[in-house]
């Protein structure tokens, strides 16, 4: 299933997309994307549903695929073509860090370059949602406790993130610097996370072209690491890294600006389009 | 005021610490401690009840403090001697990073200790309630934003942050690993927030025993500094650092073993008393 969220922000409906891309009202049936409707069993009833039978609706604005995210946890340079861009060595364990959950937008929402910025970045990379809370959990069972997958944008500006005074937060946290979305795909619709293509193109001009195939620590590993330092919850979004390609990346490096049009897309999950707007 | 949530975890009511030191429901004036009525308008209307009018209660279980917090901002090194006993530089601007909301309880409540955890450690921290919206914010007007004060324990895994691959969420957020309350202090009964003495003992023995005259960065500047990178929104909690005496300083250095008794606490905002136990 492909689960979304539509309506203005604070006020988005569930909905689903069926199979001929029509957006389908769920409101009747879930109170949201989130929380307990992202258990195997809560999937389950929605899975029941003949979505012939749910009012179709418009979908004027998707909001983030997801509900009541309580964790949005964020790895860093899982993939070693990235790192080398980076000018940083493969972690020896996966980097941990946390984005704001006041980040999180629409996928297609405006992004805003915060004041003083000049070195907002772009970061495509596959979300893990998490569907039931996990703690301890092996990595052979890890997969059972993910709801399903969507597409991260993990916008970051690089000053903020590494040239002023440790940790990265500061530079991963703005306002809109987490897009999510368009659609929450569930686990059963995507065998292997581990093979799914990826890109994102700046105006037009493509700079990420990647695998989810060359992460340096997959999704499994990933849920079953985090799951040894703190309890996932249902809705908590992982987002797992991003391949070669990002603005700092590059020689010389290249940032976004106002007016810079921002597409992404992941295999199977959908695309993502941003304008980029400065944060008067 | 001080407010307080009453009850078992996930079923705590809103209530108040009367001038008597009785415990009275507020559920039947507010939802909870949180959001709106974190607001000035909001904690004005609990302000005008009378509280020999409302229920008193047996305080059986102490929550946190605050409800629905999005946010647990932590600052890293802002104690000048507590930056040297970490063989840390004060950093020349603060040093930011995230605690998992999800590592929230209560100021009583059993501290897990994670499985494989050889360094737990301990940091008395004065907690920044924020009670409006608050982005792009001078330091002159900070304040306004403030809803109150907590004591915050920032419950550490030393290992955990900083010898297991960069940034230091992992040693921060485990599950227990953030004790707050017992009550929000409404921001009129601390007129001056940096003049706060604060302690910890292990066992009895002290440990910390400082004040907020020291911080580095003040909680004006804090909230000033943290809203030109991302909004903050009523409920976030800003745990401002901790001053000297955790265990990682001692030498040879000291750190909690199942058994051990946490006591601390700020003037003016209470005491929290914590036995740790493992997590098995």
């Amino acid at each position: 299933m492909k689960l979304m969220r539509i309506g203005q922000p604070g006020a988005e409906k569930p909905a689903l997309l069926d199979r001929d891309g029509k957006v389908r009202d769920l409101s009747a049936h879930v109170a949201d994307i989130g929380g307990a409707h992202l258990s195997p069993e809560g999937l389950a009833r929605i899975a029941a549903l003949d979505p012939a039978s749910l009012p179709e609706i418009a979908a004027d604005r998707i909001g983030p695929c997801v509900a009541g995210t309580g964790k949005f946890i964020c790895i860093g340079l899982n993939y070693s073509d990235h790192a080398a861009e980076s000018g940083m060595a493969v972690p020896p364990e996966p980097v941990v860090f946390m984005k704001a959950t006041s980040a999180i937008c629409g996928p297609n929402d405006t992004v805003y370059i915060p004041r003083g910025s000049e070195k907002t970045d772009w970061e495509v990379e596959l979300g893990v949602v998490i569907g039931k809370t996990a703690k301890y959990v092996s990595e052979a069972e890890a997969l059972d406790y993910v709801a399903g997958y969507c597409v991260s944008h993990d916008v970051s500006e690089r000053a903020f993130q590494t040239e002023r005074a440790g940790q990265w937060t500061k530079g991963k946290s703005c306002d809109t610097f987490g897009p999510v979305g368009p659609w929450l795909v569930t686990r059963d619709e995507i065998p292997d996370p581990q093979a799914l293509s990826m890109w994102l193109k700046v105006n037009g001009e493509q700079m990420q072209n990647g695998s989810s195939q060359t992460m340096v620590y997959g999704v499994a590993f990933l849920v079953s690491y985090l799951s040894q330092f703190m309890s996932l919850h249902p809705g908590d979004i992982i987002s797992t890294g991003t391949p070669p390609g990002v603005g700092m990346g590059m020689k010389p490096p290249r940032y976004l600006k106002p007016g810079d049009v921002v597409e992404l897309g992941i295999e199977g999950l959908g695309t993502q389009r941003q304008v980029f707007a400065a944060d008067l």
